[in-house]
């Protein structure tokens, strides 16, 4: 049950202070014993076209093997307009791409968001889900991290300082680890 | 009864032979008197970064020009993933930004979309309408164009040929005009 | 602008103590001028089975004859299993039958929720939402009133004293009544 | 990897001509080997009222048996108005209750629905899929059936006969079996 465990965290906005991006600095503090995570950005990636896709941009080349050598992912979504950042939702479907070469698939997968508003993110981190049954991966159910009223979490460094929220993404992190065990080798 | 109607059309995807993109041709063939539609394509248009909101690309701006001179707005809108295409939800991200300049506020609103599979892209259509409600868009209820498993619904041109579905869209078009005369005022 | 206008208030819960019809309360108490409402309740109302749609019982039938007499329509929609209260979604399945005896058709609507947890119910909201497309009800965009963490927002007596709550939910009754009047005689 | 697996299949309507139910005696026929499915009715289930969950109805411990000695629950979701029909919802509700006894916790789950319209029950399945979450179900992802049209897809006697339906149901029933021997001993 030690066996190493590396997660690819996918911060989905391009904002230089974005606080998703810095929930993903947290969970590299809180990681459970024998994880990794590295950071993955999305600057670089063009809007997907389709009539694109055999010749894959050296960004989207770089994301798939950021994500293709991890064992889990983390999703940190920005809500844009109760939906997902199209600017997130754009890399992923640069990443199912071409056909029968989903980076994704299989792929033990949790979500977190932050925003400034009463809901934290949460109806981006919804309709996430229902892409995950497309993509075919693997998400945890709970513990949920939303983290609402975001300027009030996070300190003038930026660090997430928020008690409650830091443990319940431990024990999502946690969760996400245990998840990713148990169906390693199915 | 007959003051004109200025719709925008939207083509969410960048594909050259985009089933979407050709559903707006068919919706200009099938207009209700009195009406107008152009059709916005979505190239050149940036992942958007909330850094660069202050000064929006030439791309944007133009997008933002096109739909604020339109009475309505017809989305034809790609599902990738079971959700909005990234592409034309960066789109409407940017369109919203920044803060108290939202080009779809207001505007009475209709979604269709095509897709190969099963659901004809209902899957995102559904997400769509529940960013509509913070961009404080107007949507129609009813009919919905769904065009599924989309090559068999266009000839070797590219046009709809589809007759229920010209049938319906050319409702939906009604529809959406009458909606935008209802609200003219309001 | 001063045509009166009447609301039927939905208490989604058959729960003695409910939050959400404690909302409805509120809601009385923080009507725009010329505005009147009744709150109706799903008592006696049982589960909906299509073979007896013909003869329809006696509280459906009631809870259909306030619906249609009233002008808009307001939902106190209680979230269970991070979806509409089957009990909830159960009355307005009967509400919707027969087919053309739809007794939502059409009118105005706003919805409230109250949760003991972070979201306020916002999950349950926006499945109905979904619903509001198909039974062709014309829903107002915003503000939207989430009441979280409930029992910190009402006193023991009952009644809603969250004075941010307040304010927002009777901005949302002001916008339903707006909304309502400019609808009128489409 | 041949033992046995028993599943619940929870027939959504209390229609006696059903679509749903029949899909779930569809899916008796087309088990892998080593599996058992007991359809489970939902009548005689009242309204959920959380003031009774310290007593709850025969019907309802009933039901709680059948899903606890399941090793997988396989749905049969009618769609209503857009969403998931407020009799199974309801059913899901109680089944939920009281706190700490939730039957459906850690269930491996499948859903299949079949409608007389174009998505087959589609808008309804996702809706349930978030209920899962809080739940703490394990869903599979895919296949799906969505049985569109379904008038045309059984035959008088009521049986499932759309071949190509048939072979994906017994996909789905594989896909589940498989998921639920993943998953044992977690």
């Amino acid at each position: 049950m030690t066996d190493p465990v590396h997660i690819a965290g996918i911060a989905g906005s391009l904002r230089k202070e974005s606080y998703n991006r810095r929930l993903l600095v947290a969970a590299q503090e809180l990681l459970p014993p024998s994880t990794t995570m590295e950071i993955v950005d999305l600057h670089g990636i063009p809007p997907f076209n389709q009539d694109d896709e055999a010749n894959l941009p050296e960004a989207v080349r770089h994301l798939k093997e950021r994500v293709r050598r991890a064992d889990a992912v983390l999703f940190a979504v920005p809500e844009y307009n109760y939906g997902v950042a199209g600017v997130l939702k754009n890399a992923i479907d640069w990443g199912s791409r071409p056909y029968n070469d989903n980076c994704w698939n299989e792929k033990p997968v949790a979500s977190v968001s932050a925003s400034i508003g009463l809901l934290g993110g949460a109806r981006a981190v919804y309709q996430l889900r229902q892409s995950f049954v497309f993509l075919n991966m693997r998400p945890i159910n709970l513990p949920e991290v939303f983290v609402t009223f975001a300027p009030q979490k996070f300190d003038t460094q930026g660090r997430f300082t928020d008690e409650t929220g830091r443990k319940v993404l431990a024990e999502l992190l946690e969760e996400l680890v245990r998840w990713t065990r148990t169906l390693r080798g199915r």
